[in-house]
């Protein structure tokens, strides 16, 4: 078999490619190795940038994300008892956020992409990647028990940071940074009605909370929790209650609970890997980079590797050009460092860090009082939390 | 002997306060362990805020600066082999800094207090505090080898981070808020033209530099060393090639070198004592609080803190009200935690950390790449810079 792009992964960013390429008449073939079933049954982030959202609109998968998202015009940083709202609408000129999980994203662009007619391979177990070194690449895998051989002119690693692509380029070809969190999120789900119409990210003596949302009747929140602790350990109950003591007291007050139909322990991890190309090979998204859920960087990242991909493939085709290729690499990273920067800035301001001094503890709440109260350090955050310019 | 107002200290904060005090008709007397020789001999910082530069003027100390020093509308932020301007006029809608050093301000102030005819006694020993938990308190000296004692309403400590004020009060009483940095700065001051206009701070793989200067013709500069490095070991040869190492290339090529006059080696802190009032003392500057001179914050948040403490006392002695005396220590500590984050923040992302690995320095970078290309951001760095309002 021979495509033009073959695409791995067919998580949002795989699919997004996918989509923006078919758009474009450009033929793709994307493989995964799980199930269409088991991708749409993983939790994952829910906040979309403008650049995201018009990324969707431009592969014409955001028909729904437009009826059922939620437009969010700011968010709270809640410390020292009390909501300080950032006005992300006012301090942007007008940017916005939407609302709208990812499971969701996923799913409207699996719809396109069979609407389309373009080929998903579910289930290809052993992807191996060829040849990425030279001009005819290819990919292997096995399905139904015969192996299987996709040839093609690019390939596009968009198979997350576990997945075959990064990990079949030589160690020696790839610099890696990272940095772990001594800490995690422990995250649950619950169809009740969230505590506030907008996002609340808690400083708190006791550890960092999120109350976040995926839609007006479910809700998504987290308590930071050291990385050693045992989901069963925690009861509905219990998370419940540290929950409460970690808001504003208004907040606490009005929090709705119901059962939770999700409950999970997620380690919080920055990772960069460069360059993001190797001959015929681009690495796409957490393939490439990871960042803290905090700020909410990881999907929007991905779309944006996406939209400088789509570019330098579609002029790579079209325009015989290879331009927007040779530099995917350095513009990707470039704003990928931001948002990494970023994501790690409000990660390092929001949580407790074990063995942490009384020091760090007022430089925290110094900058927080200074970032609530400065119009340019609100806009700084506004900014880069709204998505920098691509 | 009686006053109002003891004094314990006759550095910049001490004059300051006591020539604003004195133009009020409160009167006050200085004391200090040290002759004027010595306090005029010692090398300090050269960067006044905008309201440091007005509180001079109010308290008519401020001719030959506006005479001699230099207006700054800018400084330079050096990375990645170039230099970036950040341009503080623009960016605070035309406030500006003065370069005039602190030993010029000091000069200045004990000139003004001599013709004045204010008290200041030097030389005073084994200056101990006594009563200041009461309305009598007073303070006693050594001094040609008899004890005197002088009584007062009011006592300022503004006898630096190691002086007796802040030791006198009960340990219990106190919180200490202290980081210390893992490097020291190497400074060298030279009769020599500085190699730019403005100031340069370079973030650097070998470490922190910094061109800065106390008039055009006097240069001070710095460099990043490890804490243990011995003065004798940097002739002036080594200096000048390792600032030439450290800076953009024009500006390596550009520097002008002279035999210095003063080299030294002083570490870096940040601390925070809490409260600064106790009964009828208040700690005023260094006594209350250290920060790392990356970004110029020390000897302008002493300045804050005596603008806060003489509109105080003279609330106290004109208006017959405490409420500004009762309120200093909350005033000043929150305009002071303000500074303290700025030049922790300043200090970490300029320097070099010892057993910091590559994702902490391309953070470094990303920041500084971040910071010197969005407006939000530099505007963030430069109303710092020259000084958050009162």
């Amino acid at each position: 078999m021979r495509t033009q792009v073959a695409i791995i992964g067919s998580g949002p960013s795989g699919l997004l490619l996918g989509q923006l390429l078919s758009e474009a008449g450009i033929d793709n073939v994307i493989l995964d190795r799980v199930s269409k079933e088991y991708i749409l049954g993983r939790v994952r982030a829910g906040v979309l940038e403008e650049g995201t959202v018009e990324l969707l609109d431009k592969a014409k998968a955001g028909a729904r994300m437009h009826a059922e998202g939620l437009p969010h015009d700011g968010f709270s940083l809640a410390f020292d008892g009390r909501d300080h709202r950032i006005d992300l609408a006012k301090l942007t000129g007008g940017k916005r956020v939407m609302v709208y999980g990812q499971t969701e994203v996923t799913r409207d662009l699996m719809d396109c992409r069979e609407a389309g007619g373009a080929l998903t391979i579910y289930d290809a177990s052993k992807v191996q990647l060829h040849g990425f070194e030279t001009a005819s690449p290819s990919v292997s895998y096995e399905k139904d028990g015969t192996t299987h051989r996709l040839d093609c002119d690019f390939i596009a690693g968009c198979d997350g940071f576990h997945g075959a692509s990064r990990k079949a380029v030589p160690p020696d070809a790839i610099k890696i940074f990272e940095k772990i969190y001594p800490f995690g999120w422990l995250g649950v789900l619950a169809d009740v009605a969230p505590v506030s119409h907008e996002l609340v990210y808690a400083n708190h003596p006791r550890g960092f909370a999120l109350c976040s949302m995926r839609s007006e009747t479910r809700s998504r929140y987290y308590l930071q929790c050291p990385l050693d602790e045992k989901i069963e350990d925690w009861s509905d109950d219990r998370f419940w209650d540290e929950l409460r003591r970690r808001l504003p007291v208004h907040h606490a007050q009005a929090l709705l609970t119901a059962p939770s139909f999700e409950k999970s322990i997620a380690p919080l991890r920055s990772f960069v890997a460069e360059p993001m190309r190797f001959g015929t090979l681009f690495l796409v998204g957490d393939a490439a980079h990871i960042v803290p859920p905090t700020g909410a960087k990881g999907l929007n990242l991905a779309a944006s590797d996406v939209h400088y991909l789509f570019n330098g493939l579609r002029e790579h085709f079209s325009d015989h050009s290879d331009a927007g290729l040779d530099t995917y690499s350095e513009k990707a990273l470039a704003r990928a460092w931001k948002a990494v920067r970023f994501s790690w800035w409000m990660t390092t301001m929001m949580h407790r860090f074990p063995g942490t001094g009384d020091f760090d503890q007022k430089i925290q709440e110094a900058e927080l009082d200074y970032l609530t109260h400065s119009q340019a350090a609100s806009t700084a955050l506004a900014e880069n939390y709204v998505g920098l310019p691509y």
